[in-house]
Parts: structure tokens; sequence; C-alpha cells
């Protein structure tokens, strides 16, 4: 039976993409999409692809009034997911949150780096992490709860960690990566990373024929990436802009523990094994360089993977669309497997060839 | 007294932008521009930012009966510059080599990466490297010799290899950097870095709207980059392509040494203080991260150094145009300082504010 | 009952993006795909957005050994259509033919325009002309040729006949436009539409950051705009080429006819009532003026009509992905009615809003 | 001797590419920079390519205590300059304004367009247009005015008025276009020309893939065209938005009258006669058609003009840099000429070729 659905933030580049999915897709009923900037205004008047395609309005987020919705997807800042998913919660709505608010599982990590305190820290605990290859298990106690009658919390991995973790996952849960040394990871990020908002770094004409590292030393996603990958102080994580719209490339760089030998073949092979059962991740043949534009507009993940003898290094690269398996995609990935739908329900489309 | 200069391989994306410059340049007097595709074609057809600029044809390279320059500037592939090199040598003309041929001392080296016999190994001792800022003397001595009537050669460094070691250079000569592990350097190229020839990688509907690496593990910068910075076998390089056109941004991530204690104040002052003499070099103030923007159509650099104190690693970052200070601009700053004229002649120009 | 067809010349971008739409239409059983060029290969090796989707090879095209399909779609350069579609229709399998071949109806327009004379200049009257909105009558003939069990040719408008002619058909077919003078069309595409061959011309450092005109006055869409709309010498038509991969916009001013009042509402409900049975042709509200990205990777067109009381002029838009109801989608919209399918089937994707 | 100068609004894209050429303009002395919302604020900080080079803060704009300048030029939005330029003007200072608002020539028409009263109309007769190659006779009296110690205006030409009306001049002013038609004019600009403000018309995921017509029978620059071509209710202008940073492009199309016999070569000789001692404005060889990346960057003007037989119409297209010919580097121009200096003093840079 189809539930109903709502999204919380619609108007931002992640919820618009939501929307764009959820109404297509043959499980989930879409009842609200919110925005408290644009409420009143027509979906396609602010987003003309939906001229002909959607009559849908935006309204203000009331969760006290929620109509019957089963499940709503926050598309919201960090710190309102804070306010907003207790409420939810608490009126039996389970939350698909695409924001940071819940994805770090220790409340003090979540204020050294957002600068804020955690104010429902009890509800970390119950949370499901919302990256499912890498954590399939939180996704079935979660649905497992959902079948018990109790409303689910899921914290979506952002776009940063996703590709980054896919890519370097593999090679770290297989026990190849030297523990003692640190991990370099570089990404690439089109400008719909950057957000809805026009601002000087979104003003196409600064975007434009330019490159730039940001947030050196300081993005928030790195204590995420290092949660997932079990690593503590060991990541560098760089992010960087570049002009396109859609996709983001990570770039891993993991030293060969010392007492292991390895050849491209055999580190190939560790990734096929890894992802073989995930439909969403494909693991490129050896020597296949991931894409972003081979993913755009969909919700599935590229991953290449490199062993350079030389300097006994693993080079595994992650390639996403960052609104896509980064965002959208990925929470109602989670979302299908919360409600015991097939993981892939209305997910499978492909990228534009050229 | 003006030098006559010409330019062989003038076709190309490093050999146009030469000749941009070179028809500005108070000091060069551009005598000949040669392309074995394009012969007989005038060079305002093929490039109409010309039209109304220069008449200039394309000629044939004929270096036994090279119209009495004192100077070339040799823009062509590797290999070709072997054959070239020891022709304008003999007939006393001196050489600016953009090609890779000389760059690397180690004729073993260059047959291991280029897959090909250094076959003019003698002349590898008495050439200069083309990087001013890293190996001044080496010009020097080049000047020397032009002084004393002796032709002189010079090889210029490569795109990646300038930005890349601008960047990493003073750290590495602070003696900062752990000796004992691997350096990173993910680098992100415009596709002018692609060259003219019109392929599946340079068509506009594929570059566009994609991010990817290429020659993971088995780019031939990477020897020349650990040549330059005096490492062996601990560099890991990786090369990326973006939709633009000019701009190279690479980002180089070095391990602080065990014993050293650092901060990111002391940091940018070692900075700061590396490149306070060279003109075509901007450190970042602290906190600044260079955009390739800044610096497209110039012939400068621009470098930021930011120090992580989690994981005690130094980031560092340099952004050029892989045409201008990545090739061209430094082909000319290498031949200014060779015939004696101020470092920056011709190479003042700035970037577009937008 | 699925219907077995084939793509001849799938390598291009009109035939992948039929490869793309096929996979996933209900109705339409893709047997073979072909290139010469790129036979032997497989699919997601040349366009690597369908490695883990499809595992389709580029074959050799022998029409006489063509493996049992009811229809094949022609995306092949002109004269090459001319002498497969008759190879095709003897054996009985229809023709849906994306190239120029069959879409003048009078033979020597062709030669004049083409440079070559036609070589089946009796195929002409019965072919049916591919443009479902503006000459419905012509495929329901062709539906009941092949009803009656004769294979039938359909030859699909081009791009900027179809923009051009959607957006410039109801004005003119409602009388309004002066008969004694001129209308102009300025046309702009993004490079998809100069083709996948690697040239200067899509040259990704050419196209981009550029604008031009090109083929002024000599473009052979010309007389087949022309032959849609009914005019005899009456149009001028510049297309233009920018810096996007999919997108085409046609911008069309038309003289209002001297005894004829008129204003924007009752110009826009012509444009309303016009097309309001047309499923993928939507017209903007009144004021709406047509973004190709609202477009883009769909099959849908959207048109915007302005009156410019001042001059007596009508202006009229219209948008649409190039690749889509300007090759693909349309050839498809073609097959399904003539196969006796839904108008839209396979082909209701929407764009990314972003 | 050099004159001192200030830039008011130097803070947008007009503004900021003023003080880029002034700052290594020979005979122009920048003595200040203003800008209301940036004030005390680096111009290198927000534009980084000034990174040292330039040590320039934004100022306060207060005339009353303008230090000392000789000429101020005007990069404000419209209206703002009716209230500046009588200030300056009673200072002494001569101003060369980029604003609409002494472009037109009768205060009603701007009343019409701008919907705003026009506060000095009184300045309108004796201010000139600062369209040097068409009304080089008004810069000539403003010189005279000028060396007389009286200080000048000049209203400078508009972007899309500047590339439609070089296009379109030499054939209305040579007679040969029939005056009973209408005239239309298409032009395609980049995103700088939107100005700086972030809004969604210039965020980049916006304006990127995407094309689309804007103002359309509405844009303010129509009356200007018409003014300057001397055209009454003729014009139809429809403006276009493509994705690159600088360039525009106008394709303006031309009914022949009746009476005239017309070939190409005569007509391409008209363009080329009347350009003859134009040093900015390059008409291109027969059958060429210009390209905005020939002159972005540039303060120059290319110009391609066709004549199409069949019906009997001129197509003329003029390129220009909206930044360069079409706004900063025309006013410098203008500037040049009312001082006495060489015309294209400070303006001969050149376009990157790729």
């Amino acid at each position: 039976m189809a539930k109903k659905v709502g999204v919380v933030g619609a108007a931002g580049f992640a919820g618009v993409e939501l929307v764009r999915l959820l109404l297509a897709h043959p499980e989930f009923d879409l009842q609200i999409i919110t925005s408290d900037e644009l409420q009143g205004r027509p979906l396609a008047e602010v987003y003309p692809a939906f001229a002909g395609v959607s009559s849908l309005m935006f309204e203000a987020c009331q969760p006290e009034e929620f109509p019957g919705c089963d499940l709503v997807f926050l598309a919201v800042p960090h710190t309102a997911s804070l306010k907003l998913t207790p409420l939810f919660l608490n009126k039996g709505v389970s939350v698909v949150d695409l924001s940071a608010d819940y994805r770090l599982s220790d409340a003090d990590v979540y204020e050294l780096w957002y600068q804020t305190p955690h104010t429902t820290p009890e509800l970390l605990d119950e949370r499901a992490f919302g990256l499912p290859e890498l954590f399939p298990e939180d996704l079935r106690s979660a649905h497992d709860r959902l079948t018990q009658g109790k409303p689910a919390l899921v914290a979506c991995a952002g776009c940063y960690p996703t590709a980054t973790s896919l890519a370097a996952a593999p090679a770290l849960r297989a026990g190849v990566v030297d523990e003692t040394k640190t991990i370099i990871a570089d990404a690439i990020s089109g400008v719909t990373g950057a957000g809805r908002k026009a601002t000087a770094r979104t003003h196409f004409c600064f975007a434009n024929e330019n490159l730039e590292a940001y947030g050196v030393g300081t993005h928030r996603h790195t204590p995420e990436i290092e949660q997932i990958l079990g690593l503590k102080d060991r990541l560098v994580f760089t992010p960087h802009l570049a002009p396109l719209n859609r996709g983001l490339l990570s770039t891993v760089t993991l030293p060969l523990a010392a007492e292991v030998d390895l050849d491209g073949d055999r580190l190939h092979q560790i990734y096929d094994d890894f992802y073989r059962e995930n439909p969403l991740v494909e693991v490129l043949p050896a020597g296949g360089s991931p894409k972003t534009s081979s993913v755009a507009g969909t919700d599935r993940a590229q991953v290449g993977v490199f062993f350079e003898r030389r300097t006994r290094s693993i080079i595994a690269l992650g390639a996403i669309d960052n609104l896509g398996k980064g965002a959208a995609g990925q929470a109602i990935q989670c979302a299908n497997i919360l409600c015991g739908f097939p993981e892939t329900e209305g997910l499978l489309g492909q990228a534009l060839p050229i």
C-alpha cells in the first residue's frame, strides 16, 4: 500500500529533487511540499521544469497539523531538523532527514563542528544512519521498528561522505590499509552542492571558468567521513568547487598496510565482491575511472580503484550526483528499505548519454 | 637590443599563447611561426582572435634555414624536440623547450615513463630547468653561457609540475615535512590542458558537465614533480579534468615531520618569505584559497597554505593558468632571464576580474 | 504486442538518445544497434552512462540480414538514408528516418540545397512527414498503411524546423500573419546539435565561452521550415551556436496582417487552443518565455508568444531539446502513432529541475 | 598631462572593468573608486584577480568632496546618475556616464520606458552620445567644450545598442534598407550582462545549460537602438541569455529597399568602407561570422554581413564583449576622445586565442 509522504524544505535543490523523484515513485504518495520562503507559490513557477507536469504549491510547514503523512523527508538546514524531528516522531510520523543534525553519533562532536549544542541527543542512539551499502543493518532495524508501529528516524549521509566512503570503505574493511597513516580525500563538487541561495559563490560569473578549494581543514563533512570509515583524526578532506551543475567526484588515496601484499587485480576483486549485491553502486572494470556525467541525474554511484605499486598506494574514486545518490536519491533509497519496498524503487533512472 | 625569435609548433594551444605574448613583448621580435599541419594558413584564420591584429602565416619548420633567430621556442610534442633541439643548438640558436624531452635529468627515467629512448642524453647535463622560482641558478648559468656566445637550452617545467611544486616546495625546503611518508597531489585542469586535437575527450559535449580523473598512477608528470621536489617514489599524483578552458589547481597534502612543531602562522610565514622576491607568485593572506579565475590569462601563480593540526598535515594549493605560468608564460619568463631582460617583461598582464 | 526495432547509426548523438529511450520503452523491443565506425565495441564503452545498464554492442548494418525487425530508426547522415530506406522497405520493414533525405517533398529542392540528386523521389509521395502536432493526418495514413500490412516511411522533421514551426504555426494557420512580408527565425542550439564528430567547432575550448551564427543564409533547414509553414522565399533563418549540451531555442518574429486586429490575450488564446490536444507541447502562460533547461532531456516542447503592438509584430518562441523533441523523442512519438501505441508512450520523462 | 579620474559604482561588473582598464591606462590616473555597498572593503577582496596588483579600497561617494578629479565615470543604475551628474558638472568635473539616464534625447521617451520622470532634461541637449564610430561629431564637440574649460557629459551607449547599431548602421546609412518595413534584432548576451547582483537569474545552476529570451517586447534598449538608427517604431528587439561570462552577439535582419539592387560583394564593400577609419571595429572578410570569443576581454567589435538574395534580406552581425566595447571599453574610448588622447589609448588589448 502506498505511503503518504511530505517534503519539508522542498524549495532547496535537494528538496526539489526529492519532489521530482517522489512524483514518479510508484509507492510514495506525495501529499505536501513546504517552504517557509516560498509558501503560497506554485512549484512550477519557481522550477519551470514542472510546468505542465505538477500543480503542487509550496505550503507552510506546521508539523502539528501535518496532513496524515506516514513519513516526511526533511531537506532543511542543520538545526532546523533538531526542532522538527521530535515533533514529527511524537506524532508517529517517520523522518528521513537529509540535514546533518542526526548524522554524528556523538553529540559532542556535533557541537564541536557545528558550533551549536545538540538539543535531542537521546534520539542519536535509535536513529539509523542512511548509507545503505555500508550500514544495511541500520535500515533493517529501522524497518523492524516501523513494522512494530513505531516511527523511525533515518539520518542520511551527506554528499561528500557518500562518495568518499563508497570509494574508501572496501579497502578499509578488507584490512589492507595502514592504520597508522593518514588518508587523503580530495573531492570536487558541482555548484548545486552550494545550494539554491544566490550568493557571490553561486553567481554564474564567479563560479564559471573557475576552480577553487574551500573549507580547507574545516569542512563539516570531515568528522562524518571519519565516523563512517572508523578513522580517528586520520582523514584530510579537502572539497573543491568546479563549474558544472550536478556531479561530485571524490579521489581518496590510502596507504597500503606494511605487511600486506597486493596487486591491482586483487584490489579490484575486493571492490567487485564488496558491491556485488548493491544495485546502485557500479564498480568499473579495472582501469576504469568514474565520470560524474555518467551518474548525473541518477541515484547511482560509480567507483573505480587503482593500485600504485611504486608508492604502495590505493587510489579509490567515487562519482555521484550530489543531489541524487548524494542527497535525494539516497533518501528515497533509505525510505524504500524502511518501508519494505524494493531498494531501487523509483530510482533506476539512467544518466543522459550526452 | 631586441632578440629575434621563432615559435615552432605554434598551432597548438601553448604555441599560440606564446605567439600572443610575443606579439606584445617589447624585447622579442617574432620572426616566424611554424606548424606542420597548418603551414600556409593565416594565424587569424585558425585563431580568429588575431583577426585585424596579426597577419602572420604558419610556415613549415626547416631548422637548417631558420631565418636568423637568436632563440626558438619549441611547443612540440615529446620526441619532436629530441630531433629539433640539436639542430637548432648546432646552428647557434638557443632553445626554450616546452616539451617534456629535456625535463628529466635521468635519461633512463625518461625512457621508462615515455617508452622511448632518449637520443641526446648528453644535452641533459647542460640544460637549464625552466622553473625560475625554484631553480634560479639554472637560468643564471644559462644566461652566462649565452653571454659567452654559446647557445643555451632551457627545458621548461610542465603545467602540473609547476603548480604542484610551487605549492609544495616551501614546506619541503624548510624541512618541516616527514621524509618517510607519502605526499599526495590531486590536481584539476581545464580542457586546454588536453590540447588542440579534437578528440572524444576534448569534445564539448563530453567534457562539459563532467568531472573525471585520468592517468591515475601513470601520468608522466609524476617523475618530473618528484625530481623537482627531491622525492623518491614518495608522490602520488592524480590529475583530473573539469569543464573550463584555462586553469589548473593543485592541492598538495604533506605530512608534518614528527619532530616539528608548527602552527598556521609560522607555516604561512615560511611561504611568504620563500616567494618574497618572486613577482609572479602571489602567496595569499592566511586563510586564502587560490582561484584559477584570478590567474587565467596571466603568467602569475597564486599559492595558499593551511595547517591542519588535527592530522598534522600541511595542505598547500597552487593555482595557475596552465597555458600561462604552466606553459607559454613560464617559457617567456625563462627566455627573459636567459637574455638578460627583466624577468617579468611582457608578463604583467592581469586576469579579468570577472 | 511489442514491436521489434533496430537503430541504424546508433553511435551518433541522436542515435544513442534513441537507444536510451528505446531501452526504457514498454512497447518497442530493441534488437540491434549499428554503427559502421564502432561495430564490435560495447555501447557502454563509448557512452559510459550505459555501464551497468546495457550490454548492447554496436554491430554492422546489413539490411538484407536484419534480424526480423518490424521497424528501423535511421539516424544516419543525409544520402545514407537514400540508400538504406528502399532496402528496408523492400523487405517489409518500416522506416522512421531522422535524416533529411525524405523531408523535402520536392526532389528538386532537395538537390538544390543538398547538392546531390535525390535517387528515390518516388518514395516522397507516400512518406509521412514526422511532426505530429502539425501533420497528424500524415501519421494516421502511415498507421493505416501499416495495418494493411504495408511498410511505412516517416521522415522526421529536423531540430530547427521543429522548434521554429511549433512556435510559428499557430499564428500562420490562424491567418493573422502578413503574407507579403518576411518572417525572421533566429535560433540558438547547444553543441550536441553539431554532432559527435570531434572537430574544431565541437572542441570544448572553442565552443566554450563563445557565441556565433553559422550557415547564415545557407542552412539546409531553411527550405524545410518554409515547406512546413507554407512560406515561399519568405523565411530568413539564422542558426547560432551557444555553449551548452542540449537545448534549442527558436525566436520567430512575424508581422501582423494589415487588416487584423489583435491583442496579447487573443494571440495567446490562439496558441492555447492550437495545442490543447497535444500532450508534448506546453504553451506557457501569457508573458512566459520558454527555457531550454525546462525541456532538456525530454521530448517536450515549450512555446511562448508575445504581441508587440508598437511594431505590430508577433514574437513566438519555441524551446526543445534538440536531441529529444528535435530528434529521437520525435522519432519515437512518430513510431508510437505509426504502431498504434499511445503517442507519449515512453516519452513522459521530465527535465531535471536544476 | 595625465587626467585624474574616479569611478563611481566601481563594485559592479562594468565598474570593475573600468578599474581594470584605468589601472593600466597611461593617461588616466585613477584616484578613487566608490561603492555604497562595499565601502571600506579592499578591491582585491571582492575581486581577487586584483590580489597583488592593486591595494585600492572602495570608498563612499561624496561628490561634494570628490578629490580633485577632472573626470568621473558613473557606472551606476539608472536614476542614480540623474542625481549625481549635475553635482559633478556643477563642480566642473566632466562625467562619462555608463547608465541609461542621458542616452535618450527625449525626456518623454525616457519617462515612458523607465517609468520615472527625467529630472534634468536640460542636460540632454548638450550631452554627447557615446558611440564614437556612429556619432564622432558628438565627441568632437564635447572635446571642444572641455578645451574651453567647461565640463562635458557623455552618455555612453548601452551594450545591446552598441552591437546592434554597429551591425545595422552601415546598411541603413547607405540607404539600401526598406524604410517601410520592420527590422529584427535578436541578440544574445553572456551572464555578466545581468549584473553582479546574485539572483535566481544569475545563479550558476539556473543560468548554466539554459537558453532563454527575456524582456520580450519591453526591453529598455529598444528605444535607444531606434534613436541611434533613426527608426521610428520599426525595430523588434529580443534579447536572450546564454551560459557564458562575457560576450554579446546581435543578429540584425534588414529588408532590402525595393528599388535597390545589391549583391554580397557590394554590401561587404559598404561595410568595409564604413569602418575603414575605425580601429576598434573589425569588418570580417566576406562570409565571416563574428565570434564573441574573439573579442572577449577587449574593447573591439567584430562585424559580419551577409546578403540573402532569395528573400532580399541583409543579415548583419555584431559581436562585442558586453563589458568591453559594450560598457567600460567604450566609456574609456569616449574619455580618450574627450580628453584629446588617441582614441585607442589603453584599449588595444587582445582576446585570448583560446
